[in-house]
């Protein structure tokens, strides 16, 4: 059995805690079981170089953990200076998944910086980021469209991720840490709410897999997605004939 | 009037909330109004070379602040490449602060990593800290002590900081930020619960000041820095006659 | 029409040039049309620290490319300082490709390190890396077992990549640079002559794409991936049921 | 007793040679003991990104060592690639007490760089800094006026540091390298001529110490303070009434 | 006996294979025997700040080897985070040579970026570099002249380099990699098709030498990069009255 | 005429003041003209990973400039993170210049680390560095010898260096800076006090040069090191006999 008797096709509980944070444009908390990650969205009113001039927006995302986010201590990247290839590979996904789902015309020459931060991780931080990432994210483009500085929230959907993995030959949805640990396959899954896919990454951990393996994760992991899309909507008042998502008052939603 | 109605010496509301990560050996969540620090304690089996052989142990600290912890975003140091003079500065202050009141020769040789990383910002992250990584350290050392790995725990007294200024030629305790960006002089205090001094920095914004006023905000910090020892001292039964501090089943403390 | 009469579902010429390097353990050079890209594999006598007294050995792998192996001058990443997440992202893959048909127990405790070094851009260079290394790698195992260092040829299949994507709402077969550049979605497919899944990797810039694209575009890469085994299998004479690869005297292979 | 019959509230020598570096705006080497650094000040043409347009100037130092400067060799820190805490600790500490004497508003929009290169150190180089940064500054802003480009000289008081510490249960002045080594608590003063105080920064090595001793730690530091003024008002000729200091033509004062 | 009977004073066989790259606005392969080094010259429209606005133009050169260009794997210069001194050596040296026979005068202010990437060594990857440079960089020079983005080919003269050593006592011309380790003293020679020298670097590897030595391996080297000369010549018209050179339909040339 | 009337193949004023830094095991100041540098050698009972275990000592020398040695501020290369080409090439050539007149087998499995810091620069830093660290690794060795570490002061003669060049058609010995700066040839020559030859570099500055001119060059500079040399030789009793030096109490030599 899995902890807390899951089964293997259910994911752990998921918190979000909007609003975590005082200062940015949005931010959430999100929780998935006992990983837990800070997601912030910070507008900045200037584009990277090659988009100078180009009346389009950005959307960029930085990851890190904690040192003792995990079960022994880390060195700081800050430390080590230099950014590991995980940290790259993990912030290049999250930059991805939000700019699937964005106009990026219709926000102005501005930047999104998406700060993912993990507190405490147990597997499936990369997949806690994105879910949080949205929320984040959209609060920051509702907020730039109150203040009348952008005229649309021109987000086409939510976005979602979840893991599915191989385990002891047995399919598992939304691994934690010592499940991935022991994962002969392991997929991230990344789609949007209405279930049109943004990005898929499967690979073996020195084990391959067959095709129809394969489409076993794939089906288990866009069925949980629907949990996640409905989770994030929660949040959200969506009128998509004008263009428009509005802010509900919620403050936190579980799953 | 100060934000929240607050007095000219008094604290803003402090709330420590123990074991806030389930891998660290000590940790707590530190609040002082607005600012929010993670503190974490962390066991190495080593110690750094200039100890090899010594028969005894050793404490250092790492700070960092989210890069949206401010009001504006700052850059990560780990893309930046280079750890920043005022990091360099906390957390060295932090370790000399813990280092003051244990005994190293008792706890083997062994590391003890302070990680304070600071999620929310908003004057005295660097008080905060020194808070929070007292009862991080604590926590940690006591379990050294019930997984019978030392004899003892060898803390001679609980430690706190904080902070005095003047702002607009008013003596103030505890700044935030605003606070703290209008003070013409600024002093840290660091004290042990029975008053022993540890640190002391005071320094003038491009301004200087009196020995009237320097003694004025020394005798206003020391005298608030009894209640943060009072709050500290919640979370231990102590047991000086027998060098030994147990912890009570307190999850949360608040002033 | 795609340069050259290329057909969709067609792959730009292959031809691999073996001991492209004189002092490598093994070693080709590699063009997927004008994209080239050389791959050597060394050997050392040692395993990275995690997997020290493990009696196993390890498979790592580096890619670069030329400052002007592109379009326009790149600064080199020793100038700079960093290595960028691009690079990271396709190093690790190479890695995780041959560390999958490998079969790490049986090399003994050394590191295989496979370089590949892009001398000439023009799309899917991870590809034709991930196909040159493991020539590169196969050959330096090959030796190993000649100079009666390990007993046999402990590798499982051959392992080669391809790209796939939707350009102009078109799917294409091995994307050229300026194809790529213009993809909406883009997959890199890794699998084994068998037709083991290794590694699928698909992603939209600023777009989705549907489950039933998806599988279209990984049917293509699979289908194609056979023919670049045939390539591979040319330079070997295989007899697995006594777990051993020979050289066969090719010198060079085209498709 | 202490080295040299020194008497426990008792100065080393103090020596500074004036205009040591034929380049600089303003430069000196000064001696405390066997302490001996040198000191610059550059003008440049230009003020950091925060205070463009803001119609002032700027202040800043930088410190460091030669590898052999000590006792055993130390790596240099462009070799590590890393400024250390110390380092950063010191020279912020050097721009702050710059500052705090000098009417920013009253440069123009140009910095002053002060760098301070301690060729031999034996204790103190933080203090010798300081005061010899003082006059290598305080050339270079008469050199301005001299030359026309600002109206006036528009520094407030001389500044000066020195080092109070207690070792073995003394209290002592002026510590050099052994001295230091040896202190259970250790005191920077940094404070002008009129006696007014700059930054005041103690701090216990393993140690506390008591509010009396810090006092008379501060007293003892204070009144060795005034020759240290005295020193350096040997320099220059000042009309506080007119706004204006002139040089003497003084190539060396001792003390 | 040398390798492959060559003589003392005998250069290895030299093959240059022009237009090696299809991006670069000029490059070659250059060969020395087993030593191998592709050459590119790339045009940026902009200066060094320290030439703003100096209406000229500038040339610089950057030299790295391929991890396994060497007979033992090298760490790359962008792992390792720094550019090491030999690398530093070559480049600066690759730089002066070509500046030496250009009037950066009459190429607008536009830089000219030679890339020297080793992809195999065996001693004389610096001179083959500047005899390849050499090519790469009058392509690129002609290239913008029939662009008509400049009015001429402001090149003075070839320019080509060798090495000379003393061996076991013997001098010999163009070092291989075994020769160049056992080489006592080690020279390298640049100079013009006319016979001017541009650059003489000769030192002992923990030996001198004598004045004599010195001028008969000056001599040798010189004679030898007549032949040099010769071959660079192959490439190109020379019309020196009209300050012209073009491009002559060759591939590839020999020695 | 040069400046102070010098002659064109006329030295500056050299002094050598020996013992210039209390720690180090050899050390001096010294000029030439207003170039000054100070040379340290220090003592490391270890030799680097290439030559462990080989029963023999290494040399190594490091080169730095005070950020205002120069005309114009530089930034320190701690600052930047980097080491720049030109003070690699220096401290090789320093490296070199010691290594050439040493038996590295004689002095055990130690380095003498040279750090040659320039506090003033006015051209001929190599030369003046190369001078004084010749003194500075003597005192060095023969410190080890006197303390019986050594059986012997295996130096085989003194190295001295010294700069030549073509400045607006006149050759010139020992360029200050501004010469330096008009010199369209320069060579560095170092050499023994016998007249052996340890590194020429001579190089043109977008210029060439004849074989003449260069020969004239040489002989300017190798008859000026006689000088050098016997400044050298006034610090030392020589017995070369029986492999010994030692110092002769002279604290200053001038020429």
């Amino acid at each position: 059995m899995r902890k807390n008797n899951r089964k293997l096709d259910e994911l752990r509980p998921i918190r979000i805690q909007r609003d975590f944070n005082i200062h940015a444009e949005g931010s959430c908390l999100v929780e998935f079981g006992n990983t837990r990650v800070i997601c912030t969205a910070s507008i900045a009113e200037s584009v990277p170089p090659f988009l100078k001039g180009k009346n389009q927006g950005w959307i960029t995302a930085e990851y890190s953990m904690l040192p003792r986010a995990t079960a022994t201590r880390n060195m700081r990247e800050s430390v080590t200076g230099k950014i590991g290839g995980r940290t790259h590979e993990i912030q290049r996904m999250i930059g991805r998944a939000m700019r699937a789902v964005i106009d990026l015309t219709k926000i102005g020459e501005r930047t999104i910086w998406i700060d993912c931060d993990v507190i405490q991780a147990d597997g499936g931080t990369r997949t806690a980021s994105i879910v949080g990432a949205f929320i984040a994210m959209t609060d920051a483009i509702i907020k730039l469209n109150e203040q009348k500085l952008i005229n649309s929230v021109p987000i086409r959907d939510t976005v979602g991720a979840v893991s599915v993995g191989i385990v002891n030959d047995r399919l598992m949805l939304d691994l934690d840490f010592e499940e991935d640990s022991n994962a002969a396959v392991d997929m991230t899954i990344v789609a949007t709410g209405n279930g049109e896919m943004v990005e898929i990454h499967s690979l073996g951990e020195e084990a391959t897999y067959t095709r129809k393996e394969f489409e076993a994760m794939l089906d288990l992991g866009l069925e949980s997605l629907k949990q996640i899309a409905e989770l994030q909507n929660v949040f959200y008042e969506k009128m998509p004939s004008i263009n428009l998502w509005k802010r509900k008052s919620v403050k936190e939603a579980k799953l």
